[in-house]
């Protein structure tokens, strides 16, 4: 079905330390950040991990994720990249892929989630192909598979980026000249909000 | 110019305490996960402290930003919104204002750099409004002049929203004919990167 170039697992994570910390409190950082243990999260841990070890720590990457969900902090939380510091960007395609890369070779890594090595894990599989109900495999039993699996139910593969390798600049801006606020002057002489695509009317007491 | 029913500061932020935290330990946050401490990430902070404030403590609140210039991070760092667990929309407006609200009753507050108030503070001023280059603003200085203003030069008001309030949900998913990688069905019978929307070239050794 597919003629990529896969790497190897390589040096596999150990189990004890994944990105340069101890598995532990990644976990707790995930929690406090992302509100739980989503699932999401904890395989993208191991996303992250193998990706930053790929592309070695020598360079300064900026990021990639291929959905909105869950991985999008992965990234934050254990690369520098943000979305509010414009190293991460997001694609809303809802693939599970990440990818890390050096902005100026415009060359990095790709890690994504591969169907056929997760199949063997059952819990993990069904979960991501929303084939069981969250009543039917508590959160714990899913995490305990995604940890047991780590790196294994993952592919890597090394990539050249064609697209999206520059840091978007800020834009001129201008202010609006009916709410008086600050906009992107590319959207023309009134701001988004003022030409009707506001998400909100103002309560007056 | 407008004729918003605009809420006054209220009880201020005493400069100690923001979003709940000794100030030191906000800037060492940002610091930590944005990378540095950006002047709009600290302006943020005090944004996110008068929503915080304006929609009470009982309220589980998600997160709407109107800029993906460094609102994002006050808003992920400072509540329990994320970009990842959903909570948190980003509109592309370069509009530097942000809201808070509960997504059932519809309602919340909305906090934004009101430019007349800003005015007053030269240096947040003209780097806000790019009239001064960053070699003839030092960020210490800038920086002091935000902690200075803090709320002062922010607005805010409550609002009723009409779009943008429900969580989105996850889609359907399918295999993808062509890379054997899930993906939102929605998009077709083959993933946008197999459409030719991909952002990268495979590297074969």
């Amino acid at each position: 079905m597919n003629n990529k170039t896969v790497i190897s697992h390589g040096s596999e994570s150990s189990g004890t330390n994944v990105c340069g910390r101890p598995l532990v409190e990644c976990l707790q950082t995930i929690e406090r950040f992302h509100g739980w243990k989503a699932p999401g999260l904890v395989l993208g841990l191991f996303m992250v991990d193998w990706a930053r070890e790929l592309i070695g720590e020598g360079v300064e990457a900026d990021a990639i994720v291929e959905t909105r969900h869950c991985l999008p902090d992965a990234i934050q939380l254990f690369t520098p990249c943000t979305v509010g510091n414009g190293w991460l960007k997001i694609l809303d395609w809802d693939k599970f892929a990440l990818s890390l890369y050096d902005r100026r070779e415009r060359s990095g890594y790709r890690v994504w989630l591969d169907l056929e090595k997760a199949q063997p894990f059952e819990n993990l599989y069904n979960w991501y192909m929303r084939l069981v109900s969250k009543k039917d495999l508590p959160l714990d039993v899913l995490n305990a598979t995604i940890l047991e699996a780590g790196r294994t139910v993952l592919s890597a593969e090394e990539i050249c980026m064609t697209r999206f390798y520059r840091r978007i600049k800020k834009d001129a801006i201008a202010v609006c000249a009916r709410c008086g606020e600050a906009y992107a002057a590319a959207q023309g002489p009134i701001c988004k909000a003022c030409q009707g695509e506001g998400y909100f009317q103002v309560v007056t007491q």
